[in-house]
């Protein structure tokens, strides 16, 4: 079904990713909207698109992921004051995925963070302008730091042959290259920064243009090298993610969430020397302990449709909280997601109801997560 | 045409406005996205709807303008550093067209702001961030500020029997009003603000919803009053106000221009007494002079669609800059927009040609602004 553009585009508001013209003419089938840009979230059918990232590799167009680039002297000193990761630890050419964080502990963004330089560092961002919060928070910091959105479009290479497209595009460099490490190169001239990366739980790389006019050569490019692959071009898999136990900002968590209530307190290094923002909130709510919590759920049943709204859940005919994610894994054969939750109700083996809007009630209950093993392909801390 | 959510929705990532119910029972037919919200921009065909706004009146679900309340000891005063306008002159209940300025003089966003109180603010939005801009400016400001998204959801009442359906609803009050104050109010017990405001140039309103769960009660209080006024629901009009010469953030400014680019000099008070962000660079651009401004341009042939990227614009065979709206006006029966030009190119009665995507060339000129008399709906300073 070719995709009408006027049904979520009106007038030139919203950008276009440098491989727009590609997605079309590879058959996008539908366009969501992310930081101010049209993204292709689907090719042909959600589970069709699942199935061949898991047992070959797909091509993502994710220039969405707008980077925030900070370089200036103080760049370090300033980025580091921007999450509670402990970047003396990133080194120059690493990569950490890292909170973005409020004064009041809630999560702005989580991006995954590289370190170019001493002072040059991209934040790949989820869906909010942290371009604005960071130009904000540099206002009265005292520090020198220049703070801009770059001409930088990453895409990603995601599944099981990933390492085998990404090898014949750069050759052994990227067979050497360790999880969350990236390098910078050039492909037939094309400017890049290639990183293990992505948001799969399968092997994956980010490869970043760094030329938003060579988007089309760079997507041929990689579409010839992974035809031996069976490469094809995908949306980044909802149901993939979530069997591995990854978060999308926005819906998992947002601004009003902090990472002890979604299980990312591993992105807080506790002995971090340095101040940064939200600190002092994130001690406060670590040692007062959190009232709700993100609980991996299973929804009894026959197969359900990808969740568009947060479907409530009741406990005792009462609603306690709802359902942030939840779709049918076709591998475990059962209905798995996420839901926002007090404490009281996030043990394993609790049992649950889930109201779908106009379609009766199901029971559920919470589980351990991830849903399945994540292997290795996801950040540890 | 039932619209398929699924084209621009992946999950419960995007957010849904308290009117989503009663746009899709009243058949919205396309939406697109604006501040992480859905937000329907079309309920048939485009120029149907234009008439019907300069015929009759319309009802916009505009949720997605999202609120930056600005509270606490110190708001005035940090509000007042939003904005070159000068906030001495908006009194309580008085609203005010603005742009929210960085540093370099970039326009951020250009809300409606209405002051509710001495130190109580609201900002429209336009759609980027705002939220996180003044929350980061706040940081290290010494000032004492809340800043919250409320629960505020507006709706835009437009065209020439406005009036008479705000009367209906609100009764003498409404009539009082001057254009760009507004009153907090009641309507069967839901709690609202009114303002004469809008997005149109036509006569028009807009009905701040203060309590989300009562969208549905609202809506089909405000299309009762208006029923014997022919009222129906609409999306905003491109046509209608690019007649009247209003601009859209995001298409005709965006982040890397400024005021004086397009043409928005009245927004600046020159005198204002205490300091705001980006002063400095406002006064040192004026002083300058711009390289750059957004002039108003016909182009000549037959009716054009709404376009959808930013079409080329040359002079004598040499690329000078873009389109950023351009639309067929049935009324003036001509073909209008804008265009970002050098300023050698900005005189009335430049010759331009504009390029068409993979459809060849037009002849364009550059025309004063407005298009059509604006009337006296249209923010004067």
């Amino acid at each position: 079904m070719p995709f009408e553009m006027n049904l979520v585009q009106r007038g030139a508001r919203l950008r276009r990713s440098p491989f727009f013209d590609a997605t079309q003419r590879y058959g996008a089938r539908a366009y969501t909207v992310y930081n101010h840009m049209l993204f292709p979230v689907c090719f042909g059918d959600l589970e069709e698109e699942y199935w061949h990232l898991v047992n070959h590799v797909t091509l993502w167009d994710v220039a969405v992921e707008r980077q925030v680039e900070i370089t200036g002297p103080d760049a370090y000193a300033f980025t580091n004051m921007l999450t509670p990761r402990d970047l003396a630890r990133c080194a120059v050419g690493q990569g950490k995925y890292v909170v973005i964080t409020a004064e009041d502990g809630g999560i702005i963004n989580d991006p995954v963070l590289l370190r170019l330089g001493e002072n040059h560092f991209w934040l790949a961002l989820a869906d909010s302008d942290v371009l604005l919060w960071a130009r904000g928070a540099a206002l009265k910091s005292g520090l020198r730091v220049k703070i801009t959105e770059p001409d930088v479009s990453p895409l990603q290479i995601q599944g099981p042959q990933a390492r085998e497209v990404v090898c014949s595009l750069f050759g052994e460099a990227a067979t050497q290259l360790r999880y969350y490490w990236c390098f910078e190169t050039t492909l037939d001239g094309i400017p890049l920064v290639v990183t293990r990366t992505g948001w799969s739980g399968e092997v994956g790389y980010e490869i970043y243009l760094r030329d938003g006019s060579q988007g089309d050569a760079l997507w041929e490019r990689i579409m010839e090298a992974g035809r031996p692959y069976q490469i094809r071009p995908t949306g980044p898999s909802d149901i993939r993610r979530i069997e591995a136990g990854i978060l999308n900002w926005g819906a998992d968590m947002t601004l009003e969430n902090n990472v002890y209530e979604v299980g990312l307190q591993r992105l807080v290094d506790e002995n971090k020397p340095t101040d940064y923002i939200g600190r002092e909130a994130l001690r406060r709510i670590k040692a007062e302990g959190v009232k709700r919590k993100l609980a991996g759920i299973e929804i009894e049943g026959e197969r359900i449709e990808f969740n568009n709204t947060r479907w409530l859940v009741t406990v005792e005919g009462e609603s306690v909280g709802a359902v942030t994610s939840a779709i049918w894994s076709p591998r475990l054969r059962k209905n798995i997601g996420y839901a926002m939750l007090p404490i009281a109700h996030t043990a394993p083996g609790t049992a649950l109801r889930v109201a779908f809007p106009g379609a009766g009630e199901r029971q559920a209950s919470v589980v351990a997560l991830p849903f399945m093993d994540p292997g290795k392909e996801i950040p540890k801390g």
